[in-house]
């Protein structure tokens, strides 16, 4: 156990969330298990802040993903949520090391946190989503050195961020910028990014536009999502909805994906389309632990092969729909 | 360093403990080298409880081993000791995760803290212990769901634990339980579990009884524990016992393990059986540090090959002898 | 996050250092890219000390590298920068597990903090540092025990570190010392340690002498570092200086590595030589904090292949140049 003694300030945070899950995946059969982080990634976390004076500040953030199901963090890359070390000011942000993308952080404000069977972020990150172009920056990306904006500016905010290809490294060298505006009511952003993936197809490129009102009665969260690879498209319409009731909140959520430009059975030709339904349920012990139930459902045209899981299993087959329903409890620490 | 300001709490906790050590293992010679955990397992642990209200409270629990004598954790499963969430009320406590089992838990308690070279831990989860099953839950499961009944029942205590074979895995589906009463004088426990380990020779079985007897002069610590598959059976009584001294205590342990219904040669044979026979001694410093010095030996007959090394070395031959000697440090934080 | 409410005293420390660099190492060609540590390694840590009264105190120590940039961790010894535990008292310290050995302890304080493109690090521990033996022990060892003279001895200390071959491994086993003296205007200390590397050419042996001199226009860094092993031997002389300036410090160092008796092309023969030299800026916003700059080049003669990047890059040909520039931000917590 341990007390701590000094001046400074580090935080330890992080999330455990376990649920219990039922998936269908076409051919590749049902499975029930245990898996983590239905309703937000599981995850432990270091960081601090330090006043410098003059209105400066310096802080670090380190953040691990954790498979609590089974104990595992990422074998290869250990702090593979985020690693950065910053500088910050009136002149805005400097933030140095591994982190997400100016397209993904415009994209992961959903009804379902962006994780679990029914999130839209099968589409933002999940299997297919760099239409097989190799690019690795759908979620984060290494080596990266990213401006943001100061937060005084009345509600707009931007980012600039470049991700180093360092020689010979493809899928990584990254360049992209965000920009939006929050208040009370409304968050409006815009994002744009493209990646160096080597090969002659050309850059791959990612834009979205991020819009979501917010009321008393809920909030509305819609996204236009698009990605491009040489002749390979993919434009994505998500409409969501997280409403609270007595007690506890309702989600609902529905994406279109309209894919277009690959060859026949590539999974990318025109009618390789998919379409996501999901309803969700979370009651709230706490700001801090929820349970909660999650039902899912994408329908695949063509050779489309999305699925619930995010990475799709290798006996599904083209146009096959992948079903899923969840019930986990969540602890925010 | 760091300080903490956060109203919610957090435990950082752990062990390091290392010691030097002798062991000889038959034709596999001796080994002189540094080791870790020889008293207790080496470890660091982040856990937190949360006050819900209403008598309900919500709880994660990180532990991650550490081999202290080379700075190495678990390359494939970090958090390998637990990675679990709760949620606790008058109704008892639901976790999920990754965690220990029934059975393992209903073995644990022995005058040797169950690591080291003297401790009976060698045949609850050492080499051969699943009788060459396959079965990987001697110790704890991935993907498990657990049900602890309330802490308020005047003593009596119980565990239901389900962990999934999530569609394939082979040696991880386990269903078991234990029950059990701990008063200031007596503590007795059974446990049962079974593991899908797939084949046509049906689930590995282990069950075991736990007796352990506190008194001034010191705690007795009995164990009966059986393991089945198929034909082959392992079945181990354990005798121990805890003495304080003047200054520090002494620890003495006794198994006799007994095999049969293998093939001749398997290790699992009529005959292929195993004496252990542990002295030790522990100098405590504080509640949270000391010393300790163990000298064990394994007796084998027949192709039997325990060891105090728990995974014994390939050089061994069956129905060769094993000792060890070690001494150590170890301090709890 | 978390508040901390034991009584005991654990802390969290670390830290956080990226850097954008460009290097050039001959043929390999130039990289422009992000890295971690160019001032000061990034890591995590843990630690924490126990009062055992009467003069004596426990403690441990486990701290792990972070590559910042790319959020890695050591993927086979999460704990590579030290595991250990010990025990303090009069009579001085008894530390167990991994830790740095006494040649590496006496050869790093230098201007550059050891790591980045500017320190003469490149010679203590990088590429070629071991002379092809596979000593294993520039930096640390695994299993180490180690003794310290006690810490009030009027500016004297001491070390003896053995750690345990434990059997078969080769180029772990280690023993070795260190002794010196330091006040407020010097620094001097001797180590030699000798390394088990098997086959016909002997042990691995390293010795240096520090000599360091601080006063108030700053601090003159120097060290005389030998390796031997077999024929082939390297002797570095190294010079340097951290000086204060109105704002911030500068830091310059010199390096002359002279290899002898290997044979012609190994780039240990007589004439595989290189030459270190540094020049860097740091400016302190606190004492934690820093941003800094570094110029360095190492010029190589014969079949010397010495880089800036520690680990030389495949491409780089015997006596190519390397040239580095980094521009970073560190931060301590």
């Amino acid at each position: 156990g341990s007390a701590f003694a000094q001046t400074s300030t580090v935080t330890l945070f992080g999330v455990a969330d376990v649920a219990v899950r039922q998936v269908k995946n076409g051919n590749a059969g049902t499975v029930k298990g245990v898996t983590s982080g239905g309703n937000t990634t599981s995850r432990l976390g270091v960081r601090g802040v330090e006043d410098l004076g003059g209105g400066m500040s310096a802080g670090f953030h380190l953040e691990s993903g954790i498979e609590l199901d089974a104990g595992t963090a990422n074998a290869s890359k250990f702090w593979n949520r985020r690693s950065t070390v910053s500088l910050i000011g009136s002149f805005g942000e400097v933030r140095l090391g591994r982190d997400s993308t100016p397209t993904y952080n415009n994209a992961v404000n959903d009804e379902f946190g962006i994780v679990g069977v029914g999130s839209r972020g099968i589409f933002v990150y999940g299997s297919g989503s760099n239409l097989g172009s190799g690019a690795n920056t759908l979620q984060r990306t290494d080596n990266g050195v990213s401006y943001f904006l100061p937060k005084n500016l009345g509600g707009a905010f931007g980012q600039l961020h470049v991700a180093a290809g360092e020689g010979n490294t493809v899928g990584n060298k990254y360049y992209g910028g965000r920009v939006g505006y929050e208040d009370k009511q409304f968050l409006v952003g815009g994002a744009y990014g493209t990646t160096d993936v080597g090969g002659t197809q050309g850059k791959f490129k990612n834009y979205n536009l991020l819009f979501n009102y917010k009321s008393p009665w809920g909030t509305l969260h819609t996204l236009f999502d698009v990605k491009k690879w040489g002749a390979r498209k993919s434009t994505e319409i998500s409409v969501g909805a997280t409403i609270p009731v007595t007690v506890g909140q309702i989600r609902v959520g529905y994406t279109n994906a309209d894919r277009s430009g690959g060859a026949v059975g590539s999974g990318y030709a025109n009618g390789d389309d998919s379409t996501r339904l999901a309803l969700g349920y979370v009651y709230d012990f706490s700001k801090r632990t929820a349970v909660y139930g999650t039902v899912a459902r994408i329908g695949n045209k063509g050779a489309a092969r999305s699925s619930v899981l995010y990475t799709t299993p290798a006996g599904m087959l083209g146009g096959q729909n992948s079903t899923g329903a969840e019930v986990g409890l969540r602890h925010n620490f």
